[in-house]
C-alpha cells in the first residue's frame, strides 16, 4: 500500500483533514524554498515571505488563497515578460510626469530583467486567481520594487521603491493586465506563430512545385475520382496555410490596441492626459511592434473581443492543419495495406521488426494540438462572453488559453515542417500503379466510343477485376494503340481549351 | 437585376426602412393567414388575431415582437405536444382541487388534440422569445382555452374558458416550461433515440457475428499492424453503441424529475400541497414513463443541468458514431485506389459512368449530424451556465438544442442502420489479398528463425516489393512448407494459452 | 392512452416494425402530396414522383433515403435561392460556349424563379444528405430543367431540357455546392447581418450621446468602483458592435471567392478555360457583390476554411452581444430590488399585477441566439476539420450552421435594436442616488485630508451605514461646504490635466 | 533593444535560421543538464543522454523530435504515477508467467518509486508527441529498467534489465497508455474531485440550513419576483452539487475498465490467456479501486468514449458551479450599489481605501476554471471523434485535457469552499429592506381587496416611489393593521394547505 493511498485517506474525510492537508502543504511549501523568511506587509497586515524571493505580501497571500493546479498552472511566461516591458515603459513615461529619475531608472533596469525572463522564479502565481489578474500585477510591482530597491542599495521589503506608488504609478491592474495580454499575444503572433506558419507555407509550396508533374488519382467521398497532380493537391494545402497567415494577421489591428491609461474603469482617473498615448508609443518603441492606445478604453477593459477574435483565427488555422495532417497520414498509410502514395520521414522506431511501418507521429502531435486549440477557443469564448459592467474578470484564463494556443500551434507547425513535410517523398511507383488501375479514367473514352460502350468497359473491368485496357480489348471496342492514345491522365488535370 | 437586390436596398438603409420592412412584413403576414381577424385582449389591451387561429393576444404580441428566424425556427413539435400532455394532466388534477368538471373535461379534450399534434398550426411562436418560454406557455393556454370553449359551444376570444384562470391554474410559465422540456426529451429518448440505437446495436452485433472468421490486417496510426478479424473490429463498434445506450439511459433518473408545482420561483406559491406529486403521477400515467416530482424545485427552475447532462451523453454518442462512420467509409473506400475491405450498399447513383463508385452517403449524413450534435452541446452548455438567481432564461434554446440533437441522432442512426450497416458486405478477396501482402506477419517467424533473420526477411520484402514468403525463400532461411506452417494469421488473433 | 404511445410501440420493436414504419411513412408521404404521380428515371431506374412537383428521380430517391429530421431540417432557403442565381449565370455563360440559346434562355427564366423563392416548395431535401450536397444540386437541376421544359411547351419528366447536360453543363456538384454556399453567405452578410448591426451600432451610439452627461457608479468585479458616465458605458458597447462589423466584413475577401470551375476535384476537367472567371463575373453582376473566381480550386472544394473563419467572426459578435445584453438586463434589473439604472421598454405583459416588472425579453432572445451561434461555430469547425483528400463532405451542415447563425444574429440584432435599445431610458434619479450613496467617492478626499483620514471616513460610513458626508462631518475632518467642493463625481470621469 | 528582439530576428528568417535555432537550442539543452553524457541506443542507433537521467534512447529521441510547448506541457504527473502502478503490477503478474523474480522484484521497487513521484524529473516528455503515448510508455520502461538495474548493482544503459523484454513484457504502448489514462483519471476522481465536491456539498447544505428562516425577495428574469428563503436558494445550489457528484460517479463503471491485455490491436497477441484479468486485479488491489479488465479491448484501444463521457460529466459540473458562483458574486455585489444580500469573506485587499469592496475573487477563479473545463471538453470530444481503425491516436491530449479538468475542478472547488462559501454571511438587514420595499408582495392582497384594488396599490407605489403600505393607506383600501396581517412574506414561501 503506497503513499497515494495515504493521501486518499487524508483527502477523503471531512473538512478537518482538508485543513490539515492545507497546513501540511503550506509547511512543505515553506520548506521547499528555504529556511529563512522575511516579513512583508500590505493593508491586511504582515505575512512571511521566503527570504530568497523578491515578491511581497500580496503575492504571498494569493499563493495561499489559490491552491489551484500547482506549478504547472503558473501564469504563462509571455505575460510575465510583457509585465517587464510594460513596467519599464511606465517608469520611462512616469519620469516625464515627475517620477524621481533615480527610482525610475532602477525600475527600468529591474523591469528589463523581468522582460528577459531572468526573474521568472519570482512569479509563482497561478492563472486561477483574481479574474482581473490583479495579483499578478502586484507580483510584478512587488518583484520590480524589491529588485529596484536592491539596485539602489536598499533591502527588499523596506519599500524604498514602492510597488504601488512607484512601480504601479498611474496604472491600475484593470488596465495593466489587458495591456500585457495584448503585448504578449502580439509578440507570440509576430515572433513565433507567423514565422513558423510562413516556413511551413514555403515548404508546402516547394513540395507543390516538386510534385507538379506527378499525376495521381483524385479522391472524393474517400472514393476514387478523376485525376490531379500531387502538386495540385499540395497547392491546396499551401493555400490553406497562406490564408491562415492572412487570417491571423488580419486580427492584429485590434490586438495592437492597448488599454493602458484606462485605469480602474476606463475613464483614466488618476492618470494624466496623454499618458495613454505616450505609454503605447513607448511599448511600440520597445517591441518594434505598432502598438497604439485603444480607441475606447471602456471596451478594452470590459471585453476581450480582440482575444476571442484572434482565437477564432487560430481555430481556423487549427481546422486547416487538421485537414492537412489527416490527408498526409492517410496518403502515407501502409506500407502495404494503405494508400501508400507518400513516404513520410522516419524519425523514431515505429516497429522494432517491421521496416516501413513509419508512424506519422508528427501528424499526430499536430492534430492533437489542433484539437486543443479548438477547445481553448471555446474556453476563451465562454470567458469573453461573461464580462460584467466595467470589467471582464476572466482575464488570466483568456490570456492563458490564447497564449497556449499560440505557442502550441507555433511550435507544432515548426516541428511538423522540420520533421515531416520537409522530408516527404512521393511514392511514384505506387501512385502510378493506383492511377492506372483506376476505373475513373474511362471517362476519356466517351468521345470516341460513346457513353454506353465506355460504361460497358468500366463494368467489365470492375466485374472481372481487370484493367480498363484489358476490358476494352476484350470487348473489342478499341485497339491497344487507340486506348493508349485516348487514356492519358496527364490531359485530365485541367479545363480544355 | 432581381428582387433580392430590391430587398437589399430596403434593408441597407437607415432605421426608417427597417420599420418600413417591418410594416410590410406584418401586412404580408396578415394577408398570408386570411382576410378575417378577431380582436383578442390581454393586460396590454386589444390586438387583432387571425380569425382562423386559436391563439390569443399574448401569442400575437410575441409574434410581432420576435421576428427572429422565421417559420423554420418555431418551437419544436415535441414541446407543443408535451404542453398538450401537461395541460391535460393539470386539468385532471385541478378537478380534484375544485376546477369545474365541465370546463376541466373540455380542457382535457382540447389538450389531447394538442398532444396528438392536431393543432400544430396554432403554435406559431419561435424559439427566440422570452427565455422562460412564457409566451409558448401562454400560446398553449390560449389555444386550449379557445378550443375548449368551442367544444363547450362558446366562441373563441370570449374567454368562457380562461387561459390563465382555468388552463394555467396552479401553474406558472416558470414551472410548466421546464416540465414540458423534460417530458419532451424523455419521450424522444424513449420513443426515438434509444429504440433506434438498439436496432443499430443489433445490426452491428449481427455483422460482428457474420464476420467473425474473416481475418484481416489491423491498422494502428493508420499503418499496417497485426491482424484481427473483421468481426472483432465490428465488436468494437457494437460495444461503443451499447455503452452509448447505457450513457443516455443513465441520465434518465434526473430527466424524469418534473418542476411542476414550483410555480414562479420554486416555492410552490399559489399551488396546493400535494399538487406537485399528483401532477407528476398524472404525467407518468399518461406517458407510461416513470416521471416524479423534482426533489428540489429551486434547482429545477434555476438550472437545466439535466439537459446539459443528457446533451453530454448525446455528445459521447456522436463521438462514437463519428468514429464508426469514419472507419466504415475508409474501409469501404475505393473501388480500386482505396482500402476496399468493405462493400457498402449503393442507394443512389454515385457516378453515372463509373461502376463501383459507391459514395458513403449515409456515413456522410451521420457524421454531419454528429458534428451538429457536438455543436448543440456547446450551445446547451453555454445556456445552462448562464442562469441567474431563481430562473434560467435560456430555456427554449436549451430545449430546442437538445431536442434537435435527439431527433437528428435518432433519425440518422435509423437511416444509417437501414440504408448502410444492414447491407455491408465484406470484400473477402481484397481483405485476404491485403492480409497476405502485409509485412506484419513476419512477427510469427521470430520463435523459429530468430529476430535478426526475421527482420532481414521483412527488410528484403519491403525493399524488393515482394511477399514475405518470396523473401524468406530467397534468403534461404525457411522452406516453403515451413513458412506456410508458421505464418498463419488465424493464430494471431488472440492471446496464447 | 394516446397516439404517441402507439408510435412508441411501433418504434420500440425489432427491425421489422422499423421497416413497417418506413413503409407507412412513405405511404403517408405519398398521400400528403397528391393522388397523382408521374414516373421519372435516373441511372438507377424509374421512380414515382408527385405530379405536382417539379423535381425528378434523384431528388425523390434522396427523400426516401434520408428521413432525417423532417421538414424543419430542409436545406436553408438562401441556398435554394443561390442555386437559382448560379444556374441562371451558368446558362448565360454556357450560351457563350455553345449552349442552345432557346434552352439557355428558358433555363435562365426558370432559374430566376428559383432565385426569387417562387419554387421553394419544390426543394424538399434535408440538410442531412450526401455531404457534397450533390442531391440538392440535382434537385436544382431537375426542377429548373422541368420548369424550363414547361416554359418551352414540353412536359415535365420528358427531359427536353436535361438536368445534367443542360442545366448542370460544365458543372459538378463538387463545385456548385461550395459556390452556392459562398453566394448565400455573402448575401446574408451584406443584406441582413451587416445592415442590422449597423442600425444597432447607430442606435447604441445615439444612446451614448444621449447619456453623455449622466455620471454613475462604475462596477468592477461586480463591486462598486469609481464613477463614469452612462454615455461612456454605452460607448464601450458601441465600440464592440463597430468592431464586430469590421470583423465580419474582414472575412468577405475569402467569402467572395467562388469554387465554380473546379468541377469534380478542382482541376476543372470538363470545363473550358475561362469558364471559372466568366461565371464569377456573371454572379458578381447578378448580385452586385464583388465575387471572384477562387485563387485555388483545390482548397475551395477540399476545405471550408472561409466558412470556419466567418463563423469565428460571428462567434466574436455573439460574445460581444452576450456581454451587452447581459449588462443591459442587469442594469435594468428591479424595479425595486435590483440595480435599476436603466428603464427598458415594456413590450408585453411581464406580470399581470406588478407594474414595473419589465422582463428583459429582448435581451433573453438575443443571448439565446448568441449561445446558439457559439454552438454552431463548434459544429462548423468540427465539420471543417474533417475534410478528406479532394472534398470536404460536411458541406450542407457547414452551410446550414453558418446560415442559421447569420440569420439569427441578423434578425435578433434588429429585434433587440427596435424593441429594446431604441427605447432604453436612464433612471436618472436612481443613478444619482446610488452614485451619491457610494463609498468610492472617498478617493477624492485624499489630496485634502490625507489617505488615513479618508480611509477613516469611508470605514465610518460603511460601519454605520451613513453617507460619506455624514461620516466626514461626524469625524470633523471637513466642513459640509468643503466636502461638497471636493466630492464632485463629474470630475472623476477622465484623466487630469 | 532587448533580448526578445534578437530572438525575433532569429525566428523570422528562412528555414536556415530555424535549423540554427534548433541546433542552438539543443546545445543549450545539453548544457542545462550536466556536462556528462552516456550513450544509449535503440534500433535507430546510438544517441547521447544526460548521465544523471535514467531515461534511454527513445525518450531522448522524442525530446528532440517534439519541441512543442516546453516544460509546461509535460505529460501530467498522474499519468507518470499511474505508469509506476501499472509497471509494478505488470512485473508482479509477469512473475506468475515466468519473469525472473530477481528482475521482477527490482522492477516492482523501481516502479513503486515512479508511483510515488520520486522519479518525476526523469519524465521530460511533452503531451504533444506520438498520439499513442508510445514514447511515454518507453520513457517509463527505460527509467524503470535503468533504475531496476541499479538496484541490482548494474549500470544504467547496460540493459541488464531490459525496457522492452522485461519492463514492457506482455504489453504494448497501445494497451498500457489507455490503461494508465484510466488509472490516473479514476484516482483523480476518487481522491481529489469527489471528496472536494462532497465537502462543498456539505458546506452548501449547512448554509442552506443556517439561512432557512431568512425570507428574501426572489428574482426571475433578473427582475423582482415572489419571495423565498435564502436557505431555499442555497438548497438549489446544494442539489446541483449533489447531482454533480452523482453524474461524475455514474461514469466510473466504464472508467474502471482497463485495456491492458489488448496489446497492439486489441486481440491480445503476445500475451497469455488470463493476463488481462490478472493485471486488472493487481491494479485494483494496488489502488483499492474496483478496476476490471475491459469487456471489449477493441473498443478500449480504438475509442476513448469513457473519457469523453467523464468529460461530459465534468462539463455539467462546471455549468453548475458557474451558475452558483455567478449568483453568489451578484448577491454579494456592493457594498452600496449592488444587491448586497450576501457578505463574502475578505481574503485579500480589494481596495486600499474603500472598506467593504470585497472582490469575489474565489468566484472569479472558479468561473475561470469552469470555462476552461468547458473548453477542454470540446478538445477531448474532438480528439475522441477522430480515432481511426484499431487505435485512437489523440490519447495524450485526451488524457491531459481530462486530467487538467479534474485537477482544476477539484482544487477550485476546495478553494471556493474553504475561502468563500464557508465564510458567507447573510446581510439580514439589507435582505429585509429589499424584501419590504418590493412591490411583489402585493399579490397577498388579492383575496382581501380584489385584483383591481391590489393592482392600483402597486401602481401607486411604483409611480410615487413609496412602499405598498403607504400606497394602500393612501388609497384607503386597508388599515395599517390589516395590511400587516395580510402582507406576511413568511407565508409566501410554499404551497398552501
Amino acid at each position: 500500500m503506497a503513499m497515494y493511498i495515504v493521501s486518499r485517506r487524508l483527502a477523503g474525510g471531512s473538512a478537518a483533514p482538508a485543513q490539515l492537508v492545507g497546513a501540511l502543504r503550506y509547511a512543505a511549501y515553506l520548506r521547499s524554498y528555504s529556511t529563512a523568511f522575511r516579513e512583508e506587509r500590505d493593508t491586511f497586515g504582515p505575512i512571511l515571505v521566503p527570504s530568497d524571493r523578491l515578491w511581497g505580501a500580496q503575492t504571498q497571500r494569493s499563493l495561499q488563497n489559490f491552491e489551484i493546479g500547482g506549478e504547472r498552472e503558473r501564469m504563462p511566461e509571455p505575460i510575465i515578460r510583457a509585465f517587464g516591458i510594460l513596467k519599464k515603459c511606465a517608469a520611462k513615461v512616469n519620469m516625464d510626469y515627475g517620477l524621481d529619475p533615480n527610482i525610475g531608472k532602477a525600475i527600468m533596469q529591474a523591469a528589463q530583467e523581468v522582460a528577459e525572463g531572468k526573474l521568472n522564479d519570482h512569479f509563482p502565481l497561478v492563472i486561477w486567481q483574481t479574474g482581473s489578474g490583479t495579483q499578478s500585477n502586484m507580483n510584478a510591482n512587488e518583484v520590480i520594487a524589491n529588485r529596484a530597491a536592491e539596485i539602489l542599495g536598499h533591502k527588499r521589503g523596506e519599500k524604498f521603491v514602492h510597488p504601488n506608488d512607484h512601480v504601479n504609478r498611474s496604472q491600475s491592474s484593470n488596465d495593466t493586465f489587458p495591456t500585457v495580454m495584448h503585448i504578449a499575444a502580439a509578440m507570440e503572433i509576430n515572433l513565433r506563430l507567423v514565422p513558423n506558419l510562413k516556413t511551413l507555407h514555403t515548404t508546402l509550396h516547394s513540395k507543390s512545385v516538386e510534385f507538379k508533374d506527378i499525376v495521381k488519382i483524385g479522391r472524393t467521398h474517400t472514393q476514387d475520382a478523376t485525376p490531379l497532380t500531387l502538386g495540385q493537391e499540395f497547392s491546396g494545402y499551401t493555400t490553406q496555410v497562406k490564408y491562415g497567415i492572412d487570417r491571423v494577421s488580419g486580427t492584429l489591428p485590434r490586438m495592437y490596441q492597448l488599454a493602458q491609461g484606462g485605469t480602474a474603469v476606463g475613464t483614466g482617473l488618476n492618470t494624466k492626459k496623454g499618458f495613454d498615448v505616450k505609454i503605447a508609443a513607448a511599448v511600440a518603441d520597445e517591441t518594434s511592434l505598432p502598438f497604439l492606445t485603444a480607441e475606447n478604453k471602456f471596451e478594452a477593459l470590459a471585453a476581450h473581443d480582440a482575444f476571442v477574435e484572434t482565437s477564432g483565427a487560430l481555430n481556423t488555422v487549427a481546422v486547416s492543419l487538421m485537414k492537412i495532417a489527416n490527408d498526409i497520414r492517410l496518403l502515407g498509410s501502409g506500407p502495404r495495406c494503405g494508400l501508400g502514395e507518400l513516404i513520410l520521414p522516419e524519425n523514431e522506431p515505429g516497429s522494432s521488426i517491421m521496416p516501413g511501418k513509419v508512424n506519422p507521429t508528427q501528424c499526430e502531435a499536430l492534430t492533437m494540438v489542433c484539437a486543443q486549440v479548438m477547445g481553448n477557443h471555446v474556453a476563451v469564448s465562454v470567458g469573453g462572453s461573461n464580462g460584467h459592467f466595467e470589467l471582464n474578470v476572466f482575464k488570466p484564463m483568456i490570456a492563458s488559453g490564447l497564449l497556449q494556443s499560440l505557442r502550441l500551434l507555433g511550435d507544432a507547425s515548426a516541428s511538423f515542417e522540420k520533421n515531416c513535410v520537409r522530408g516527404i517523398q512521393a511514392n511514384r511507383e505506387r501512385i502510378a500503379k493506383l492511377l492506372h488501375e483506376s476505373l475513373m479514367l474511362v471517362t476519356s473514352l466517351n468521345p470516341k466510343i460513346g457513353y454506353d460502350n465506355a460504361a460497358a468497359v468500366a463494368k467489365t473491368a470492375h466485374k472481372e477485376g481487370t484493367t480498363l485496357k484489358d476490358a476494352a480489348l476484350k470487348l473489342g471496342v478499341l485497339t491497344s494503340e487507340e486506348f493508349d492514345n485516348l487514356v492519358v491522365p496527364e490531359k485530365m488535370i485541367g479545363p480544355s481549351d
